[in-house]
């Protein structure tokens, strides 16, 4: 399945490593990851998605493909500034959010008012979102949501 | 100034109530609302805005604009589904929260993105935004926060 | 009724007058003027649409509404950059196009696809086009159009 | 490079077998193809992309991947509507027309406003817009204005 993986921009050494492992994860277990397709946990992840041999697919914001970080496979241009956030929940199946800020919580938003599972490692304390502790956590809880969907 | 107010679309009477009273509020001080234009919240806070004379615009997801409430004095159609929430929350100078579900928190996420104040009436509680009891205190907030900017 | 105006937005003189004469007659028969905002055609018609005492809505590109032309009433950012040409045509209930360039070509299209009426003064010569010689034929051709409809 | 096949959703067996035969030469260059993702044009390009062994890429006005066409490789929601055609014209280094409807042209202008070369086989006669007679010139075209860019 596709799983958007949402997070801050700007990470410390120990969220951009959960990132990665999470990429990791996801692209091993055969998902392909969505992401904003900048940097911080969305450059983590696909990185980690690489080394796997997975497949990223990069929303950005801006207009210009060369402004997604290199890891990604796909990149899709938007033009849209913030809504492309929109987008980013709409192509996942599931939603894992690694920390992050106020863009993580507007896609944490829009992916609950599509009812897609949302696993959160060290993110918002929101309604809808369930709390992991590890990227092999975040994993289990999203395959087994879209599974029992 | 411009004040987007977000909530949910679906309500109860004592919400819907404290959203009459705060659109009624911010007409009177000589603000325009910004809201999504639809139920519950929304439409409660345009119709207070009626009561008092002034002067609500409303930007739907849809494509038809009389979908929109009938106290809107200005509707923006935009097709553009959820990510017509980015410019609910871009097109205020501040924005007020009362209660609300998903797409209420999407709002609040691109209102922060966008370093817009924005005060909570019994509402998420989440980094950036003010917690208030009551509307002339959510009123009070965004005009100060406002102000200072 | 809502009429948008669209055309370039770097004009002669000529067609300047012409724009500003057209937004004076739509204001003068009681309509609201839609535009994207800015500069050119858009800003002589939310001119003449002043002149006259009338409403102009300027949908803007970008996420700042001082962007917008002085003479608009009410300025919608949307920040969604070219797609918002898209919205420019849907919040019409007709479209007059004057002159214009390619952002002017993408907004026939959309209009047309949204099967609304289109008069072109020194415009494109693209099917569904109504060509007119004078603002007076082109505000004449889209009230028809839209009464019939 | 990316190249953006546009054009109509309802063709006869003819601009079909054109459109199929273009998707394939694109794929024969190595050249990924975006679309709509949807009927018509779109998915006879994509039929032919396949047939070649290559990738297309769709990005669709609607909210469920399974819109789109079986053809496509990765499908990109938006849930934009109409506002989907700037990200179709977005994502091309160049596109190609074939026949098409109102949406196709505003994907011409959309095309043109970003200074993307532009091949049309049969489809409309404006500005900007290159007029081939065969699948064999479009990709001769784009390919050599994307060269000298």
């Amino acid at each position: 399945m596709r799983v958007s993986v949402i997070g801050g921009s700007a990470v410390n050494e120990g969220v951009y490593e959960t990132a990665r492992v999470l990429g990791t994860q996801l692209a091993e277990r055969g998902h392909t990851v969505v992401s904003g397709g900048l940097t911080g946990v969305m450059e983590a992840t696909a990185r980690g998605v690489e080394q796997a041999g997975g497949t990223t697919i990069g929303i950005i914001p801006g207009t210009d493909r060369d402004d997604a970080n290199r890891f990604v496979d796909t990149v899709i241009a938007t033009g849209l500034g913030d809504a492309r956030n929109a987008l980013v929940a709409l192509n996942g199946d599931a939603v894992i959010a690694v920390d992050g800020g106020p863009g993580t919580l507007s896609e944490i938003g829009h992916a609950r008012a599509l009812d897609k599972p949302v696993a959160g490692l060290d993110t918002f304390d929101v309604p809808g979102v369930q709390p992991v502790e590890t990227p092999e956590a975040a994993v289990e809880y999203v395959e087994g949501a879209v599974e029992t969907d």
